[in-house]
């Protein structure tokens, strides 16, 4: 049963049930104490930050461990936010940082730097975002949805030279290498490479203006408050090394196998676009979208073909609104699959996702009533769609039903009040080769203009 | 090896050490997800819910698992004062809370409620605190460094009769029962009963006004940020069923070996005072101070002796003011030691402890000069002692050597600079029935006034 959802958790590591279980006998006691368990306790602690701080390249005295990777970018930049309040409140982030960054920028007046349709930054768009009152900067190592790496190392040159620190949220990238660059603060979180769950990592250079927020905890240097939990640490740091010194030959392998999903997929079913950069990527992650389907149902068919993975489709249980980055790619948000291979992903499994993905996705369309891809043929010069209260896929459906009604020139006029169709509709038009003409307000909802060209 | 030393951490309880092994198979997913996996990972952390809030006595709906007890208390004070923010920012808090929720408190006009020699406030002096702009009251279960039980369903009925809403810090007594009377919130933290660190539990009772603060995030209801730690969760919940199935009779044996050092420390040492409510309070903690010895070396000797215990000294390493709860309660506070029993604390351990303990004492009061106890003589009609630049306790040893050369009725003046001697002087006093006159200013430090009266 393949679980290919690496990135929002990975199945415990080998060598952090081991550490986990050798460090529960060892490692219970408080640290702060000065009897022989509270000894033992510390040293495990001492050790787990020197190990942590050698895989992230930095000093251990620069390294506190958090509660979650999401603690430890809310400690990130509320700390480094107020150790700058006097430079000011300004933020820039990337417009697809992770909802923990975005949710903790939430008030403040900030910046988001727009994305290609690769989801990468420019490093000359991400200075020029840069400001006398910037107090901090983010920008992810690498995207958690699409896989696109950032240029870090140049945006932390940029931000260097206008003195602004940067904040690295790591969590995607780090179990498979150090970070690159002057960057200033660095955030990651263990269950992402095979660590328990409940270890966050939070780094802060020396000579970074740092103020905790919060109330005072004299634990981990005043910057995570609350009793250490020392065998999740140690399992932690036991694991990241364990899997650093496999990456490089298994990243060449799952890249490997992410190619043959990225060849593979548009081979076999019409209408998908494989999103994110092509090179510059994560070496497990891709993301598709399929036009015609939404994302909840495919994964709901691929869990009983016994397949887990992911979406960011605005059709998915959790949020009725498209995912934030796929929007801010401009690419197709419905019908969207991310595939995220474990350490160890069998060529079998890959294999035979690829074999059961085309019949889920046309079972799906079947069902929706979606069009096959024959070639249009012209019938009346303009029409009106009425999607109205039709939710993601149907309007696209509808607009592929009936764009080979019109002659090509001629317009299609979709009416929809589902937010998808603001995203869907434009992409479906840069995947079809159709022009995209607007929007305009409907009484109800919105009117989406697109033009026949072929 | 004797860990005396529950208050501050309990190892990892066998059923804890069970269900997080078996809980790290099925427990490690995004409990978020549709998938197989991460509806496994939801149904263990629904099971963990309910059996916590059994335990607790609430409904599931009402408790959410937190990164830790710390965690809890600043989650809880946090969201409960922004829920009453119209209402002030007024907050009334015990004297001898934990630090953790004094430093919440910090920077809030706040009312500390002052306890009596046992550590105990009264409903009336908690009731009288509360105002017409109190957001919020907090007063623990009982105390973690004396063991005192608080009148919790007395001060939760004049709170609930005020409108106030109170939240229970019941970190200490959660193991041994639930927390009765009509509370709004409660806090615990697992590794206090022999769970795993990194599990605390918030409740929020329903109808309780509560904005959770800082960036939002949806998990746990919105109030505990961050991916769930389930493996702990499912132990901290399974351990906390376990430890209550034996807590009646656990209870009444702790109980009687406490009573045991209770009665036999105060015969077997001199000048020892045995601090806390001998009745109302926890089963398996007491503490008692001694004179003319300092509290981390008595600990350091304690360790080499093969038992770990704690003080809430002012002379142990992590702090240099003395504990705020035994400043609270006016009682000693050099020389202090709190034993607390974990369960399963064999008899013989305990009677081996009170064989080694005035040995310990004794060398260490030989080793600082202490006076014995034999009686005085008098000399000069008054002395001045000068103990500036002393640390704890050599400004009451120094004071208790010459007490005896001034006639009664004569006075000794003790100048010092340290700060623990401003507690410690007037408790000596009480010790010793001698009169303790008063302090004044002087050109370093202070000037306070003894009178021997026998």
């Amino acid at each position: 049963m393949p679980y290919f959802d690496a990135a929002s958790s990975a199945p415990l590591h080998p060598v952090a049930r081991q550490a986990l279980q050798a460090s529960l006998d060892e490692g219970w006691a408080d640290p702060a104490r000065l009897y022989r368990e509270g000894r033992r306790a510390r040293l495990l602690l001492d050790a787990a930050r020197e190990a942590a701080a050698e895989a992230v390249g930095c000093r251990p005295d620069e390294l506190v461990f958090t509660s979650s990777g999401t603690r430890a970018i809310h400690s990130g930049i509320a700390g480094a936010m107020a150790g700058r309040r006097r430079v000011g409140r300004h933020l820039v982030v990337s417009a697809v940082e992770h909802s923990a960054v975005l949710h903790a920028a939430e008030g403040l007046p900030v910046t988001e730097v727009p994305v290609g349709r690769a989801g990468a930054v420019t490093p000359d768009a991400f200075d020029a975002a840069l400001r006398e009152d910037t107090a901090l900067a983010c920008l992810q190592s690498a995207n958690h949805e699409v896989g696109t790496q950032q240029p870090v190392a140049e945006v932390a040159e940029a931000c260097r030279a206008a003195g602004v620190p940067l904040l690295v949220d790591a969590a995607q990238s780090l179990p498979w290498g150090r970070v690159d660059g002057a960057w200033s603060l660095l955030t990651a979180s263990a269950h992402k490479w095979g660590g328990p769950a409940g270890v966050g990592l939070l780094v802060v250079r020396k000579g970074v203006r740092f103020a905790p927020q919060g109330p005072a905890d004299e634990r981990e240097s005043g910057r995570a408050a609350g009793f250490e939990n020392i065998p999740a640490i140690v399992a932690a740091a036991a694991s990241l090394r364990a899997v650093r010194d496999g990456a490089e030959a298994e990243a060449g392998r799952l890249r490997a196998l992410v190619d043959r999903i990225r060849v593979r997929v548009p081979e076999l079913i019409p209408d998908v676009e494989v999103v994110g950069d092509p090179v510059r990527r994560l070496p497990h992650l891709v993301t598709f979208s399929c036009l015609y389907v939404d994302g909840e149902t495919v994964l709901h068919e691929l869990d009983r073909a016994g397949f887990s993975v992911s979406s960011g489709s605005s059709c998915t249980s959790s949020t009725l609104t498209p995912s934030h980055v796929l929007r801010a790619m401009g690419v197709l948000s419905g019908g969207n699959v991310r595939v995220s291979l474990p350490v160890g992903t069998a060529e079998e499994d890959v294999d035979r996702f690829l074999d059961v993905l085309p019949g889920v996705v046309a079972g799906v369309r079947r069902r929706l009533g979606a069009p096959d891809s024959a070639e249009p043929s012209a019938e009346a010069p303009s029409l009106v769609v009425d999607a109205l209260g039709k939710r993601c896929p149907i309007p696209v459906i509808e607009l592929a039903k009936v764009i080979g009604n019109v002659p090509v020139g001629g317009t299609v006029t979709v009416l929809a009040d589902d937010e998808a169709a603001r995203l869907d509709i434009p992409a479906w038009c840069e995947m079809r080769g159709q022009e995209y003409v607007g929007e305009r307000p409907a009484p109800r909802g919105s009117a989406y203009v697109v033009r026949r060209t072929g």
